[in-house]
């Protein structure tokens, strides 16, 4: 409802339907879409007879500062972490739907903007958003869920990794840590880490190619390297041992660490929400294209080691840390 | 991780993946359920090939307060909105995603409470909790994904009223409202109001039960009635027509209306939160248990009349409202 004192051109003032018709009408439809939104509930194509889905919430001030970010860009970095997960089963995501938590004085701008950027992301991948839910918070909160179709294939879970696999690694490490790094000590560039922190590029591609050749397990590297293999070391029951000089330290990354006197591996071996894939494959199997092979998987209790010793850095992010 | 100074007993203290351990515990599994939580995205049964979804958020202090509501009433609240979203259209519910933001100083005991109620709920329908993500925030947030299996039946949308159908609802009006409003000044009693409040009571089986009789519409009744019977007008391009005499009101909700002086139909008519189930069937349907005819479906205009007239008092919930 309208007029009731909010500041013009705020959500508040535009009221929770209008704000809502705003924002379905950045989202297009696809063939996944029987039923869009408008509706109690949303009606997605599952050919396959299985769904996949995922869920991740973000909160303003621990994910996401409205200063340092664009609404574009947290739209697009709320789906990218949602559609990681999705790929990184080894599925093709279909579609989100979007909880939207907003102050009443946030600019309509600003909601239509994470609309716009929801979009643009899903886009990449050919999903759309299919429903949501709006409501009255103090701070901004999304919540995204993922659906995505199998395709009559089987998951790559955490699970699948066999000893005297390769581990194999597609996309980028180190980044979004250094452009917090950046952005945390008050910097605005360089640009391109500044970004990187902003929105993630996981390699989307990478994902169907690896569960079609044959990868054993598969995840998208969302706390920390070291951290998520120690997940996929846990569900599989192997030791992962990674051999640093087969990780590329990328120039930017590099040159940050070195302004800040820092060690660059740090990032990479510690930083997360880049959404690198992670993934295991027999020695027999032809790596698909974007994938290095960063080291292998052997018997013993479940660990990890970094070039031989367990890791003595930070192994990643725990989302309740200060 | 623990240990870093937080108070005994705090999810703080347990800290992301203690908390993650001790909440998934609580979660059955199903014959829906094909891969759990502590994957990258849980594997769920669609054997209908379509996925019913449906999302809602819960913030703190806006659905809920923690000194009105228990953690188990919280989780169940939260799942029963959805599961009736999911009910609403004729779909029988089979798993949720649950995204939760909690203040590292809440008890460990608060969360799994939640989690319990969560469970408790969706015991009721068959279905169970298959993932989420937990977070750091300064209020609790709850977000909550429901999805669902049509069965092989066409969806029951609220879109397909048609003129000379029967308007009717199955479940309760008003007395979340009168629940409500009782909190709201103070009381504790009577106590069937305020746990009304509290957790609603959707007529699950009365959304199966409509779908099997040949309901040409349905929704749930989460904003108001007069409100959402405006939802199914506009959506199915028809008037709404209903008659108060029709409507039950139950007699705490009138007691309550009479210690404070209110019109009781205030609340049957505009309160939301009681998850009715309101449909339309054509005049020669056998109206399933649970259902009571409350109007009919005339053509023109989209509008709901109440006793002949446009309604004059208030509709419905805002969420953007104070």
């Amino acid at each position: 409802m309208s007029g009731r004192g909010e500041a013009p051109g705020s959500v508040g003032a535009l009221g929770e339907f209008g704000l809502v018709a705003a924002v379905v009408a950045r989202f297009a439809t696809t063939a996944d879409v029987l039923l869009g939104p408008g509706d109690d509930a949303a009606v997605v194509a599952a050919p396959d007879g299985r769904v996949v889905a995922t869920t991740d919430l973000l909160v303003e001030g621990r994910h996401f500062r409205r200063d340092w970010s664009s609404a574009h860009d947290v739209g697009r970095k709320a789906a990218a972490q949602n559609l990681a997960d999705i790929i990184a089963m080894g599925a093709r995501p279909t579609v989100l739907l979007v909880g939207l938590g907003v102050p009443p004085d946030l600019p309509v701008d600003w909601a239509t903007g994470l609309a716009d950027g929801l979009a643009a992301e899903c886009a990449l991948v050919g999903a759309t958003v299919v429903g949501g839910d709006v409501v009255r918070s103090d701070s901004v909160v999304v919540s995204v869920t993922a659906l995505g179709d199998l395709e009559g294939r089987a998951p790559v879970t955490r699970s699948g990794a066999q000893v005297g696999d390769v581990v194999a690694l597609a996309g980028r490490l180190g980044w979004a840590a250094a452009g917090l790094a950046v952005l945390g000590r008050g910097f605005r560039s360089p640009r391109m880490l500044a970004d990187a922190h902003r929105v993630p590029q996981p390699p989307y591609a990478a994902g169907l190619a690896a569960a079609l050749a044959g990868a054993t397990s598969m995840l998208d590297v969302s706390d920390g390297l070291v951290q998520d293999a120690g997940h996929l070391a846990d569900a599989s029951g192997v030791v992962i041992v990674l051999d640093t000089s087969a990780l590329s330290i990328d120039s930017p990354v590099a040159e940050a660490a070195s302004a800040f006197n820092l060690d660059p591996l740090g990032w990479v071996l510690g930083g997360g929400d880049d959404h690198a894939l992670l993934a295991t494959f027999p020695p027999s199997a032809a790596l698909p294209p974007g994938f290095t092979v960063i080291g292998e998987v052997r018997a013993g209790d479940p660990a990890v080691l970094v070039d031989g010793a367990p890791y003595a850095g930070s192994a990643g992010h725990d989302h309740f840390a200060s």
